[in-house]
């Protein structure tokens, strides 16, 4: 058994959803919304399954949504795609495994930005890795170049980056960016950029793609998804988007990680990217009121909450709210015996966690947030 | 990049495939059914789709679905299973990646019998496992045990066995599997046995699950796939069916190579699983007619056509038919010039491949199956 996965807990937003199941817990921990599809979307998923084909599509997607993938991307980001720049995979989980596999070997570093989404780390070390983490100061998570810069050595491979940010609900400005960029391209080192959450935005300020920064479109390797992007996150139609060459190497891992996706699915979300712009702004509005009612909540229950400017997550201080900076006891008290799962931080470490936060889900209804403010409430 | 995926070819299905539809030729070559399914679990996948959710079910699959496969498997194959030993994957592929990366650890050999399937070295080599091939003797196809024991080193980890096989469409007789068997116990080894075609059996000899012979339930991990047993390849709903310690393991692997698979499918595979036995006779029957027309189509065009016990595969040995034993050239020509795709073995082999055979998929209506020998009759 490879000790890597024996040793391996269960991911944290697995953990905390069976225990919301258990503990009968609002579930305001894994990441997925209650609301938000546009159910237009699920006409044409449920009509191409009736009436199209079910069996193998192209293991790099349909010509369709590659085509939709891409134009997307042009029309909102200004990228300079086609569909030979995309490769359509099961989620974003496959397509962050894919990428990884493809281009780590034995001995490379990878460098992530702590705290990190908890699929990287092991990701990584499975294909051979070593991982660099550098830490973002909390409570700010600004990216600094000299941190960056400070990590590299001669086996750095690769940078993964994660904007906007989860678990911090941070949007990087192209200054940070800039300095990822900066430190790519002097070292020569390609950038894996997750950037799931590109339509989550909460603020005005407007989303840069990494792909879009001068001279990064040919080192960039960028997921997407469309669970994200419709608020179905069990869809599990994301894609990879990346220069014809390094695509080509992708769709190599890809075709022996999940080969292809449900033809009907990857039908609506091309559907979806053709025709859904109208629905982006009202979803961010939407998402962005559930900020405001779980923010306003927690304060008036003295909770300390960062901003959140992006992704459908703000996090809690701790120490800063009068509590006592232990995550992991505090979301096991909380989903036990105040009925509500949140995330804690400390899992998205490799090593010296901050353990004075907690991350908590709002792409949920009304009385959700209410049932989850007051069980917060009750927390404390 | 990793050398592995940069050098490496795109995959033998996907390639015929594609060309197939560059040519407009009649598509014998990737392995899909054009008819089968059963419409009823189409409905209940639209049904769920529409007034169920669409968000992240357990990554392990749903409960209903988990209960559902070792259902299935108590009543098939007369394996002791509760849902602790099933994972639920993006299809075999995914299941296949998560079990031979939570495995074989660098250095680790596995034994996999060639003509195999085009994902097992890939798969092995990626997770930094060294491949030992064991070849068939062409065609009969036997495994003897005394291959299999000579190559064993003190470096085997696993031995990956697929029954029914593709591309010869044998179903291994029980004095095969206790072969291997015994070679597994014997040096305590693992056997990852890809079972997909477990229910596509054409004759009256029973297939016999490698985890039902005595004492291999414990070291077993069996891939099944709902996409081979309801006709739906695009479904991409597999699972890993093996011991609790050893699932929990293999959940780890599947956790972060695509977390999840779409619940509306596993919903209705779910149903299908549980209602769906009265299917399976009549699908047997329907496709056992496919290979008897396609073969008798196939000899009178002068093919040497080899007796298929299971799958939806015949192959053709190309040097008893009279024909030059080069099978990348004659797939080629044939699905340039003839109009027929075919799949070529040489790729299902990593040394010195058998060039004298390619596979025909014969799970097609009868006007594609007779388009298909009108263009094979015309390849010769
Ligand atoms: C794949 S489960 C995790 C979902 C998610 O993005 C989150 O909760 O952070
Ligand atoms: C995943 S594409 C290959 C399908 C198949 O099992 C075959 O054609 O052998």
């Amino acid at each position: 058994m490879n000790p890597l996965f024996e040793q391996m807990p269960t991911s944290v937003f697995e953990r905390m959803s069976l225990a919301a199941t258990e503990h009968g817990a609002v579930n305001l921990g894994q990441g997925f919304p209650d609301f938000g599809w546009p159910p237009e979307i699920l006409a044409q998923a449920a009509e191409a399954l009736l009436h199209q084909s079910n069996q193998y599509p192209p293991s790099r997607g349909l010509p369709r949504l590659r085509e939709a993938v891409a134009d997307h991307y042009r029309r909102h980001q200004g990228l300079a795609l086609g569909s030979d720049h995309v490769v359509v995979t099961s989620g974003a989980t496959e397509a962050l495994a894919a990428a990884i596999l493809a281009l780590v070997e034995p001995g490379d570093e990878a460098i992530i930005f702590a705290p990190a989404y908890d699929a990287y780390a092991p990701l990584v070390r499975r294909a051979g890795g070593v991982v660099r983490e550098v830490k973002l100061a909390a409570p700010g998570w600004r990216i600094e170049e000299q941190a960056v810069e400070a990590a590299v050595s001669d086996r750095t491979r690769v940078i993964i980056v994660n904007n906007p940010h989860n678990p911090t609900g941070r949007l990087f400005g192209r200054d940070e960016l800039q300095a990822i960029a900066a430190v790519a391209q002097r070292h020569d080192l390609i950038v894996i950029t997750d950037e799931v959450w590109e339509h989550l935005l909460l603020g005005s300020e407007p989303f840069v793609s990494m792909a879009a920064l001068p001279g990064m479109a040919e080192r960039t390797i960028k997921c997407g998804s469309a669970g994200k992007i419709f608020s179905l996150t069990g869809w599990k139609i994301g894609w990879l988007v990346a220069p014809p060459g390094l695509a080509r190497v992708l769709t190599r891992a890809h075709q022996y990680l999940a080969f292809a996706s449900p033809p009907n699915l990857q039908q609506a979300v091309a559907w979806g990217l053709a025709e859904g712009d109208a629905w982006l702004a009202p979803m961010r509005a939407r998402f962005a009121r559930g900020r405001d009612r779980l923010a306003a909540g927690l304060a008036a229950a003295g909770y300390a909450v960062l901003p959140s400017e992006a992704t459908y997550f703000c996090c809690v201080d701790l120490a800063a709210s009068g509590l006592a900076p232990d995550d992991e006891a505090f979301a096991q008290a909380a989903v036990e015996q105040a009925g509500v799962a949140v995330i804690p931080l400390s899992p998205f470490y490799e090593e010296a966690p901050e353990r004075g936060f907690v991350r908590l889900c709002f792409g949920k209804q009304d009385a959700t947030l209410d049932a989850g403010i007051a069980a917060m409430t009750k927390a404390r």
